[in-house]
C-alpha cells in the first residue's frame, strides 16, 4: 500500500529534463530557491515547517532496481541515463531556515546549490513537503493564538487528505503550539502527547448515558472528560456527568483531570449553562472542552462572548486549512555557475507583475531585531557574501515603493542570519530538533512578532527588504531584459 | 520516515473505548455506516473512492511489538488488553459500494458488521481514506466534465497536502477521468499514464529559448510540447516553437504529439493568437495545452470564450479541492445485536436538525434506473432484508417532505443493489479492479446521470428516498426518543 521509497515522488518532467541535461552535459551548478508569495489565510506571517522530512527524503534518494525497471518500461529513457540514475545520490549543498521559524513572503526558505541534473529532481518532493507542513503549522498557529492560552487539541485525522496529511499535519500543528493530537501514529513517530476520550458510539453502546459515563469514569478516573451531547446536553448529559463526578468525590477518587466535552449546539450558551450547573455542584474547576467545526474565527468569537470553554478540539478546518488549502511555495532558478569564470551568474524570471519577478543570485536573509524589545524590525534579503555591522546605522527601503525608507540606528539592533547549512557536498551537517523542542522554539519565535502582526484580520505586515546590492542587481537585470523588449505589450488593448 | 503499518493511524479515543469494551465484555456485534451529508462543491453527486486502500488497511491491521511497546509507554492500557491487541485481527463483515460509483448523501458507502471492539478501531482510518479519495475523485469529475471531452492532466503533486495526498489524490483523479498524472510514483504504483514535458528552468538553463526548444525537440520528438511563456509568449515563445516545428518538418521528423503549453497570462487571448500563428505555419493540429491555477469554473469560462485550448493541466485546485477541502464522511452506529434474541436492534443518533438524524438498522441501497434511458431515477435506502419486484408499480416519497411522491410503473425500471460484500467473517471476498478499469466504470456511471445533475452551478438533485419499512422504523424510533423528552427546548428563546 505505502511506498517506502519516495524517490519517484516527483513530476515526470523532472525526469525528462534530467535526461535532457544528461544528454547535453553542462555539469553546471545552479541555485534554486524555495519561497512563497502570499501569507496563508490573510495573515502577516507563516511558520516554516517540514525540514526534517525533506532531509530524510534527500538522504533516502536512490533509485531501486524496481524504479529503474519501471522507468525503462515507459520507453522514454535510454540505458545510459538509467545507468546514471541507478547510481544517483545527491552531492550538493542545501541551506534552510530552521523549522518553527516565523517567515515572510519572498524569503528563500530553502536553497539548493547542486549540478542542475540533481537540483531539478528535488523540486517536486521538497515543495510537496514544505508546502504541506508550513500550511498546517501556519493555520495551527492562528488557531492557537485565537485561544488566548487555552490548549488546542488537534483532532483532524479523519478529515485529513490521506494518511500523511494526518500524520505530518499533526506534527506541524504541534510544532505550532497544539498541546497534543488524537493521532496515535503521530504520537508514536514523534513522541508527542496523544489525547482523546470517547465518541457518541460509546454512549449509545450502553443502555443509558449514566451507565456509559460511570463505566468510563471507573476505567479512566485520571482523564475523565465526558461527552455530554448524545441525547440532550443540559437535561441529560451534564446532570449525568455531575452525578458521576459526585459519586467519584464521595468514593474519595481524586478528581484530577475531569470535565465535559460539548460537540454540537450553541457552544457559547451551552458552556455557560453547563458551567453554572457544574459550579453549583462544586465542580467549578472542571474542564469544559468544545469541538464542532471550530476554527480561529469561531474560537475568537466564543472568547469574545465569554464562553466558559477552556479546552478546544479542532479538526477539519485546521488539518485541511480549509480557507486556504495550499501554501503556494515555488522552486525557482536563481543562478547558474559559469563554466569559464566559475562564478554564479544571477538569473531572473520575469512576470508582468513586478512583485512576482524573482530575486536573482546567491542570497541569504538577515533578520533585524530591536535590541531592547527583541521584536522583529524587518528582514533583509541580501547576497550571500554581504556582511553588516550592527554598530553602524543602516537605511532600509521598500523594494517596490523605494521612497519608503527606514533608518535603523547603529547599536539599536541585532541581526541574525536565517539560512543554516543542512547538506554540504551531499553530506548532512544538521541535526533536526525533536518536535517538542521545535514547539518551544516556535513559541519563542511568535514572541518576536508584534501583536499587530498576529491578529486574525488585517494584520500589520512585516517589512521584507532587499539590500542595496541585491536591489541594484535585480534592477540591472530587469533593465537588460526590458531593453530586449521581451514584455508582452498587450496588443488587445 | 514513513510508517509501513497504519494500525496506529487511529484516534486515541478508539483505543480507550476499545479497552472499555474489553474490560466490560459485551461481545456484541454492531453495525456502523459510513455516509456523508452534503455533496462537495455545491454539486449533485459524489464519486465514491478509496476502497482498495481500505481493504489493504484492514488486511494489514496488526499491532506490532513496537506498537504494543508504545501503547504500554502511555500508562493507560493494562497488560491483558495489550495482550488482546497483540493478537488482534478483523473478524467481521464489510459491505461497500464499489469505487468509481456515483453516490449521493445519506447512503451507506460502507457498512461494518463486527464486534464493537473491532468495529470501533476501524473508524478513523476508513474515514481518512474514503473522505480523501472521494473528495478528489468528485472534484476531478467536475473538472473533467467542464473540459467537454478534452484531456485533463493531473499536475498537483507539489501543492498536495503531503506525499499520500499527491499519490492517492492522483489515483482518485484518474479514476474520475483524468487522462494521466505528473506523479511518477502514482504511475508506478497503479500503472497509469504519466505526463509532462519541461519547466521554465529548462528554458532558462540554455543561452536562449530557441536552443532550449530545439534541444528538447531532438530528445523527445514524439512528445514535443514546448512551454512558450518564459520570456514573451507571442513575440518569443510561439515563434521559436514554430521555427522548431518547421525544422522538424523539413528534416522529415513525424510530428505526432507536438504543440505548446501556456502557463500564464490571458489564456483565452493567448491561445487564440497562438493558434492563428500555428495554423498560418501549417500546424493547426498542434496541441495547445494550458495550465495556471485552473479549476472547473475557469475551464468552463475558457470553453465559453472559445479559447483554442485542447489539453489542460490542473494542479492545486484539483489536488486540494480548494473550494471544499474536506468530504465530511462520518461513521455512525446503526444497530447493536441483542444478546438474547440475537437480532439487530436499530439505533438512531438524534440531532436538532431532522435531516441530520441518522438512518437506523441494517440497511442496503437499491438504485432505480429508467429501463429505456438507463438514467438514474432515484436511490432507495431500505432494510437489508427487503426485496422488490421490478414488474410491480412502486410509490417512492421524499423522506422529509413526505407528500412529495412519485409512482414508478412496473416494468419501466431496473433495480441494482449498490452494496457489495468485501469481507465476510474477516476474509476478503472482493477483488479490486485496476485503476484504469475503475476509470472506464466511472465513465459509465457518469452516463447514468442526467446532464442537469452534472452542471457546475445549481444542479438538479437526485432523489434518495427511504423504503416505507425504513421510514416507519425511523419514525417510530424518533417518536420514542421524542416522548422521552430528550430534545433541547432552547430555553434561551
Amino acid at each position: 500500500m505505502r511506498a517506502n521509497n519516495l524517490t519517484l515522488l516527483t513530476d515526470y518532467y523532472e525526469l525528462t529534463m534530467m535526461q535532457g541535461y544528461f544528454k547535453n552535459p553542462t555539469d553546471q551548478s545552479v541555485i534554486f530557491d524555495v519561497f512563497y508569495r502570499n501569507n496563508p489565510c490573510g495573515g502577516a506571517y507563516a511558520i516554516n515547517c517540514g525540514l526534517e522530512q525533506v532531509i530524510e527524503y534527500i538522504e533516502n534518494l536512490t533509485f531501486s532496481s524496481d524504479d529503474i525497471e519501471y522507468l525503462r518500461s515507459l520507453h522514454t529513457f535510454d540505458e545510459d541515463f538509467l545507468e546514471y540514475l541507478s547510481d544517483f545520490h545527491f552531492s550538493g549543498d542545501i541551506y534552510a531556515i530552521p523549522e518553527g521559524t516565523v517567515v515572510f513572503p519572498h524569503e528563500p526558505l530553502l536553497k539548493v546549490i547542486a549540478p542542475v541534473i540533481e537540483a531539478q529532481l528535488l523540486e517536486t518532493a521538497i515543495l510537496n513537503i514544505i508546502n504541506h507542513q508550513s500550511l498546517i503549522a501556519t493555520k495551527a498557529s492562528r488557531v492557537v493564538h485565537a485561544a488566548r492560552g487555552d490548549g488546542i487539541m488537534e483532532f483532524g485525522l479523519r478529515r485529513a487528505q490521506g494518511p500523511d496529511a494526518g500524520i505530518f499535519g499533526a506534527r506541524a500543528a504541534i510544532i505550532a503550539g497544539c498541546i497534543g493530537t488524537s493521532n496515535v501514529l503521530t504520537g508514536q513517530m514523534f513522541d508527542v502527547p496523544v489525547l482523546g476520550t470517547h465518541a457518541h458510539s460509546w454512549i449509545m453502546s450502553f443502555p443509558d448515558e449514566y451507565t456509559a459515563f460511570k463505566t468510563y469514569a471507573k476505567l479512566y478516573p485520571d482523564a475523565c472528560i465526558l461527552l455530554v451531547d448524545t441525547y440532550d446536553t443540559l437535561k441529560s448529559g451534564v446532570p449525568n456527568a455531575i452525578r458521576v463526578f459526585e459519586e467519584m468525590r464521595e468514593e474519595g477518587i481524586p478528581l484530577t483531570r475531569y470535565g465535559i466535552r460539548l460537540d454540537s449546539g450553541d457552544l457559547a450558551y451551552l458552556s455557560k449553562e453547563a458551567y453554572k450547573m457544574l459550579a453549583a455542584a462544586g465542580f467549578d474547576d472542571a474542564v469544559i472542552s468544545a469541538s464542532s467545526d471550530l476554527d480561529e474565527y469561531l474560537i475568537d468569537s466564543l472568547k469574545a462572548q465569554d464562553a466558559k470553554i477552556n479546552s478546544w478540539g479542532v479538526g477539519t478546518n485546521l488539518i485541511t486549512c480549509n480557507d486556504n488549502p495550499a501554501f503556494g511555495g515555488v522552486y525557482k532558478l536563481a543562478a547558474i555557475k559559469d563554466k569559464d569564470s566559475n562564478e554564479f551568474i544571477p538569473k531572473i524570471k520575469l512576470s508582468e507583475n513586478t512583485e512576482k519577478v524573482t530575486n536573482p543570485g546567491n542570497k541569504t536573509i538577515y533578520r533585524i531585531y530591536n535590541k531592547s524589545t527583541g521584536k522583529i524590525k524587518a528582514d533583509l534579503i541580501c547576497l550571500a557574501d554581504e556582511t553588516f555591522d550592527e554598530s553602524e546605522t543602516m537605511v532600509i527601503f521598500d523594494p517596490i515603493d523605494t521612497w519608503k525608507k527606514t533608518r535603523v540606528l547603529g547599536g539599536t539592533y541585532i541581526m541574525r542570519e536565517l539560512l543554516t547549512p543542512i547538506f554540504l557536498n551531499g553530506k548532512k551537517v544538521y541535526h533536526s530538533p525533536s518536535v517538542m523542542e521545535l514547539q518551544a522554539y516556535c513559541r519563542q519565535e511568535m514572541d518576536t512578532l508584534w501583536e499587530e502582526s498576529k491578529r486574525l484580520i488585517n494584520p500589520h505586515e512585516v517589512y521584507v527588504d532587499l539590500s542595496q546590492k541585491l536591489y541594484d542587481l535585480k534592477t540591472r537585470l530587469l533593465d537588460e531584459m526590458g531593453s530586449e523588449n521581451l514584455y508582452d505589450d498587450q496588443e488587445f488593448f
